[in-house]
């Protein structure tokens, strides 16, 4: 007894055609003609579009940023994700100063165990490093499942490393397949710069850009890729925003850099007249990289076309504008950085991608769900849509068309980055590993969201 | 009745899983597991990797050359190609002065009919550009199935254009679908060179490279990344040899202009201390590009893997060293250019691509059938496996191992360019549209390959 | 008895120091304190800057154009010139097809002869290239004293030479000492895209700089640079115009090749928001290269000052707006190109540069003066003050101020590219080997020019 | 009375011309013809060059580090300079923890006051950031006559500071006229590949390059780059030694940051095959950055050619073998770093540039004068010969020829660095301000040097 999803346009990074797809149990058992058999559950698929489910490889869920923490919880983050088409999210536990690896990654598991609504795993966001964290990378990735370390060259006196111990990781991720992500803008440069902001009473968040202009994420990105090169460690650049961390990026990786990056659909879709507005309702912008000039939307679409940015992913990171974000209400630097966007993930890079001839369909599909699944381990079982993967899949109705707004989306915000922004295309029918979990656009059932251990990073795979 | 190949291990450019696969007639009809049905030839494929049926578009069969013509012809050229796992070849259909396109093309037609081992097209070389060849445009786009042309910067008094005429074929393939592909040499340096070196007594075939070094192609990219930007039209630049050239198409594709780029075995494998060679034997190396210093090899191998090299083709143009080559004896510009390869193509970038840790099996596939077939108008006929496309299907044995030589090629030529070198891999058996046509590494049957119609050049499928 | 010049500050490309000048005969024969002796005749410069007299190496005067000449010929073009402190003009004298390049200069000689206020000298263009012009270079350097020759790119089926006779010229102009001038423009490009703007009916002077945009310069300026690096031989690229073409030099000299660069007060001063006039005053701005947009003026200056661009030159090539540019009424492409402007050359480096803190003093005095001397082997007897060098000597009164404008300016064109525009200080009195030629901006006497034999272009001096 | 040099040839940045100088008191008072007036010491120079004295801007004498001093103190080292032809030095003064700058400026007083045969002046090393230093700039530049600083992005745990530091004296520069110096490389990475050597048991001097590469180098002066550019103050990279970091650094002059560049005999001249000397007197070529590849000495000369590069110094720091160098026999990470050379610059620079034909006689003696005088605020006292100013003169015999070695230089150190290297053409004769120093390679009398107030950095003069 199996489920049919027959007659869909099945597109996986490199095909599109149109097939059945025969599920039995949690997997995809064949795809081809006519392959329903008796007793099977046929769900008509023709009509929509059938993409493996997203993976979301850069959420921030239930994190404790001071005295608060973020408005989605991992039930209300992913319930959003899952309703927007994205199955798997990989969350970034943090060590805070003086835990272990270990302390950070359990605590959390803690609070996304069982109330997952998508499949789920951890990247460890490393802040604190010491010999003692050094002896567990090997643990970290062997036994935990977690293949991937997340440092952060920007948040001066926080969760900064310097070029020291960023070597020393990338010199202890090479023997353990760890693959290291970087939030890459230079701190000191910006803390100096929000304190020249500050001295002339530059403190709206409309001045927060300033604070952090393209040079400075361009000169962290140089470092990292020459960090990279000597010590032979392969990385992966988060929410890379502007044309010059991209032009940094694309000529290291001509001479030979095994670097991959990502970059979110803020960026693409979003520019930094947001900040011309001169209410607090701009605090929903404040996020790190800010957005940047419209000219460069053009840049890292281009970017996704040609391969230099491998990923699209969300940095869904959301608080509320009221009791959150006014934190920082006379003080731009205080606010809480974040906006929410796990839901819209799709929808954006398919209406704004796709539709708008930037992006093919597998190209789509190839930054949203496979070569997240390549770089951080969770391929052959997630990411794509193949005899033997997990029946994670999306059907996708093209000719659906509706507003963005934080009246209707499913985020816990009081917010949308997005608000009066069209969508079109919408995840009609979710499946996750063979079970439908999402019916006519409605979240169904219970979280049943599974822990992934992940898989060593693979320089063959990618 | 089917054919199941069961057990295999499919790859394609984004996959590489285990599972059978049931052919209909001349279509993969479904992948997955158990699909053998009552009466189905099983074949087993358990051990063998499974490719697409490998294409390779850039050959010169049965091409005049002043007074003779290459060493192979579309049946000798074919059967070398099918042995080596190449199901489907793109030749260069030539144009010469005076000609409309339509004589080019029937000349070629006459020359391939009935003779190829594999399916084939063709490109449209045009050397002669004028009003009445550029209404011709849209008929051989539409009507004669011929998607791609070719232009040449070299070659001046013979192939060579100038910019105008670039300029006027890219502005008037917009229009039609038609991506054009360009030998990017400078002509009018190369032919200057050439007479410097003449003058200088230095008439050795050795002296061959030194006529043509890298800054010679490389302004020719140079020139034709801003022929493309400035008409709007995409562009394939063919065989590309060198550092200097990859890094002006990756500055070219940085800030958006359409540009894809071939590259061959030769550039990989082989390298210019051939030239070191003082016997005639050298000539067996003049081709154009020349072979370049060794320390290229590693960028195009990391521009293969990064993406700014698209595709492999072999650009087989066979002479033979004894009443071929040495018409030039006294002269390297007199020695016909051109080298044989198209057998083994899938073996060198399999060898010292794959098994050398340099390109990923999907990588691999993608460079020697996948894009190929996208970029011109094959795909999904051709390129992939997938239900839907035809059952062009190599069945490669991993673990074979033997040493390339004249000898024991099929090439129809007195040597060969990788004598000696090892090759590890082989296409054991191979299928062509559901038949075998290589059984045991032995071409079986006769020449069935079919003329393909090709599909006009879209940017939303590449 | 000499002349003693008292008490200017004296600027030279390196120093600015106050002393006197001391005149013997046509040259200098001392610097320092008190240098009168009795019987000289005194002239009190305190108050002023004295420079060396300006030299500009890029004048077009009474140059036949299809069926007319320049409004200015030498008289009025030296005398506007020696006006502005220019005290030395190398004009382009012009091979028309068919003739010799004596027979051209000898043209040339006959023009000039006897009507120029300022020292003048010759480029040669060639633009008939073939083996009887071959053989005139040695005679050209070293018999006619014309140590340059330029080169077209641009204007396709009149001047512009192929690349093989750029390979040629450059090859030739290696033994005599030849620096090869070259104007970079891609002449089969602007001839298309000119073309297409007829086909639209964009016939209006406002279109001509959508003909030539950028990239049609730097693309012409990287043939260059590699036409230079394969032969060996100098270039030097004239009225370089923009960002990109200057970054191509650039990087060009950074691997060694050895390219000098002219840009123009122009593309200094004005910018293509000229070209928004809807009516056919616009014709007056028709150059090649066109205005460019207002951001590449920064780049230029920056190039000055970081020392890219060598020289400041006008490209003075005048014609009427009644009578001569209307005769492309109808249709951009046949208003005879240029623009008036070798009065106000130091004037306007002077303002825009010196006083708006973008050039030093003794850079400005380089690049109009020291180094056009030292390119175009007229140096030390002109560019700079020293003991030995003609007395060409501009007394410059930094606190004149005036507006330019035709109803003021000495050429004898019926309009200003530089209408309305503020000039700050001013070339008050103007010595010409000892000769004062202008008094309190007056011009006196009879045209003293006389023709300058150039020395071979010599490496070691620049 | 006044002494007049009669004869020689004037070398100056700009100019080359034959006559007399005629010396008043300290000053030049007049550049001519026939200058000597009664009474007047006639001194011939025909047949010798006449440079302005040369001046060394990076120079460290009687440095303390860890327990000892370098070899040479400011007797030994001027001495050595004075007969090499440089009559200025500006010293390394170094503010060590805990200091103020007063108290580490009064230090290097104490120990150059009354010792020193040239001029001299004090860059000011700050190694202890914090707001009461930050309070000492002004008084540093405008009533030390200290006007310019230098920062060490190197040598962790000591010496370096962080980019918050550097940031904050860059912005600290900009209201005082101060000039900052940056010894660019990353510290860190230094640090950790130290580490990784002496783990791998990579002790012996020979390793010591492999600490440094040259990505380093350039990661560090990119990173200065984004510093100036986000501050506006300029900046000055010293010992620049690779075509990495050139290439940087002309990148960034092309946008418009305000940098300078210095490097040094040994980068133009010795390459990193020293290191393959296994005995121990390798360590003499322990400096930083070190020796690199031969290939980069073309790059560094081109460099100074197109005045990427604006200057040559020494970085003159010597330690003897015995009893100095050899305190890190058991570890390269603990020889003192640095070399001998103040002796040799402009012999180096004259022979294996000028006499190479790589540099003019005017680029030598604007890189070894006149720059750095402009640069660092001694211009135009020092730094050119023109009327009025300092009489410092080099009478430089082109003819003279010998071998440099430790047992005929002037250094007081065990070894040198260029020993068995030829020099062609010598300081004869050296006045300083007015005063015969050096007569026939001989230095005369007692050390004259007074310390040189500086003038603030000037935009408009460079």
């Amino acid at each position: 007894m199996g489920i049919v999803l027959r007659g869909g346009a099945i597109v996986t990074s490199t095909d599109c055609y149109q097939a059945d797809i025969r599920i039995e149990g949690e997997k995809i058992a064949a795809i081809g003609s006519q392959l329903a058999q008796a007793g099977d559950n046929v769900v008509p698929a023709e009509g929509y579009y059938i993409f493996p489910g997203g993976i979301d490889a850069h959420t921030h869920f239930d994190l404790p940023v001071s005295t608060i923490s973020t408005a989605d919880d991992f039930a209300s983050g992913t319930r959003a994700a899952i309703l927007g088409g994205t199955t798997t999210v990989i969350d970034y536990a943090t060590q805070f100063k003086g835990e272990t690896l270990r302390q950070g990654l359990d605590n959390w598991h803690r609070r996304a165990g069982g109330n997952c609504y998508t499949d789920y795993s951890f990247h460890m966001a490393i802040t604190d490093w010491n010999e003692q964290v050094a002896r567990e990378l090997p643990w970290l990735s062997q036994e935990a499942g977690v293949t991937s370390v997340k440092l952060y060259m920007a948040y001066k006196h926080s969760m900064q490393l310097d070029d020291s111990a960023l070597f020393q990781v990338l010199e202890g991720s090479l023997g353990c397949g760890i693959l290291t992500c970087v939030h890459c803008e230079n701190g000191d440069i910006v803390d100096n710069l929000t304190r020249q902001l500050r001295q002339q009473g530059k403190t709206a968040p409309a001045f927060h850009p300033l604070s952090r202009p393209p040079r400075v994420e361009q000169e962290a990105v140089n470092r990292l890729m020459i960090l990279a090169e000597m010590t032979g460690a392969p990385v992966f650049v988060v929410h890379l925003s502007c044309r010059e961390a991209m032009e940094t990026v694309a000529e290291a990786r001509l001479r030979g850099v095994r670097v991959f990056a990502e970059t979110c659909p803020q960026y693409l879709v979003l520019d930094d007249s947001v900040y011309q507005d001169t209410t607090f309702a701009c605090a929903g912008y404040v996020m790190s990289p800010p957005l940047r000039a419209r000219e460069n939307q053009a840049y890292l679409w281009n970017g996704l076309r040609i391969g230099i940015l491998d990923t699209v992913a969300t940095d869904h990171c959301s608080f509320n504008l009221l009791g959150q974000k006014d934190l920082g209400r006379e003080d731009f630097s205080k606010i809480p950085n974040g906006a929410p966007g796990v839901e819209h993930r799709l929808g954006l890079l398919y209406t704004y991608g796709v539709k708008a001839g930037k992006l093919s369909l597998t190209q789509f599909v190839d930054k949203v769900a496979t070569t997240p699944a390549k770089l951080f381990g969770l391929y052959p079982r997630k990411g794509t849509i193949a005899p033997g993967s997990d029946a994670d899949l999306v059907l996708w109705d093209e000719n659906s068309r509706f507003i963005i707004g934080a009246a209707s989306h499913a985020h816990n915000v009081d917010y949308s980055a997005y608000e009066g922004i069209a969508q079109q295309g919408k995840a009609v029918h979710v499946f996750l590993r063979g079970r439908q979990v999402v019916k006519n656009g409605i979240a169904t059932g219970d979280p049943l969201g599974k822990y992934l251990f992940r898989k060593p990073f693979l320089r063959s795979e990618v």
